[in-house]
């Protein structure tokens, strides 16, 4: 296995999906933003529909920034995002159709979701969702470690950061280097519970 | 870079995300059932909010599975999921609540869900489509090429499918060993206009 070059090796399996973990205490270690430009030109390259490249990415650093997210945190997640080098909001753009002509420029789509509100709605979820993923592994592949969150108050973070825009919050990741001693982890579904062969 | 163990060497980086592209038309050579396991054994690892692992995964290798398939295609996804050896439905356990006492037994969290449908919803959508995402990826990672799409009718595949359960459809994904001569892929966002630094 580890010597095909179409697979991934157990090492950089390890890495990504059976070692990785999700970290809540980090180490005092920053991450310097030429990190997060490498995190993103990884991360972008991950498919979404008719390349529609819904997500945005807020990646806050400082403590300003830092204190305009606490009070949409849900309490038990506030210590580990306030010690959290770096917080990324993971965001879309509802109107992310305006950029198809560029992104996917063979055929004209912007129109399907122009005029229907709720497909632009579920399709800026889902593929902003897939992004966030792409995110998280993307992550783990460049060095970092993460600690993903959804207990948050999305409205109170919209007002506070995308007011005036079409950005929308999605789910938080926090990014850095965690430090040893996570706890056990969770059991997973076992295949012939979460699949199906037909 | 290549020689550090915490991030994944440029083959790798290539592998998941800068060289993988979509594919469209397939080989004739079969993915067995062990690769199927091989692959939800490691895209089982991802992260879920609090664990919650909605995700449902069919596998359809069938002519069977696939005529039942079919009438819910886009006219222009017909050939391409006809011929691919594999078409993973990707879908959710609207009721995955009911598994949270064993998958995240730390604490009661499945009354959050029960008793709020529009949590339950978005919490299944958001989270199966990170295992989806997950699924991309651990695909190229054990040697498969991907073809994602949502390019279908959901209604009709969960009543093909799903009839009498709590599952439903999310996106498709094409799964086999793609042919050479993909088309130039298209382009995506710079770091400055799908980031923000705060």
């Amino acid at each position: 296995m580890t010597t095909d070059p179409h697979m991934l090796d157990d090492a950089a399996r390890d890495l990504l999906f059976r070692a990785a973990r999700t970290h809540y205490a980090w180490q005092d270690r920053p991450v310097p933003d030429t990190r997060l430009e490498e995190l993103y030109d990884l991360l972008k390259w991950g498919p979404t529909s008719a390349n529609c490249c819904p997500a945005r990415f807020v990646f806050i650093r400082t403590l300003e920034g830092k204190e305009k997210l606490k009070p949409a945190l849900s309490p038990g997640n506030v210590e580990t995002t306030m010690t959290a080098p770096v917080t990324c909001i993971v965001a879309h753009d509802r109107h992310f159709f305006d950029r198809l002509p560029r992104l996917f420029p063979q055929a004209e789509v912007a129109g399907w979701f122009a005029g229907n509100e709720a497909l632009a709605r579920e399709t800026a979820f889902r593929n902003g969702t897939l992004q966030g993923a792409y995110l998280i592994l993307a992550a783990r592949a460049v060095g970092l470690d993460a600690g993903p969150m959804s207990g948050f108050d999305n409205a109170r973070v919209d007002q506070a950061f995308f007011a005036g825009t079409d950005w929308t919050s999605n789910f938080l990741v926090n990014l850095g280097y965690g430090t040893p001693g996570v706890p056990p982890r969770g059991p997973r579904l076992g295949f012939d519970e979460a699949c199906r062969l037909e």
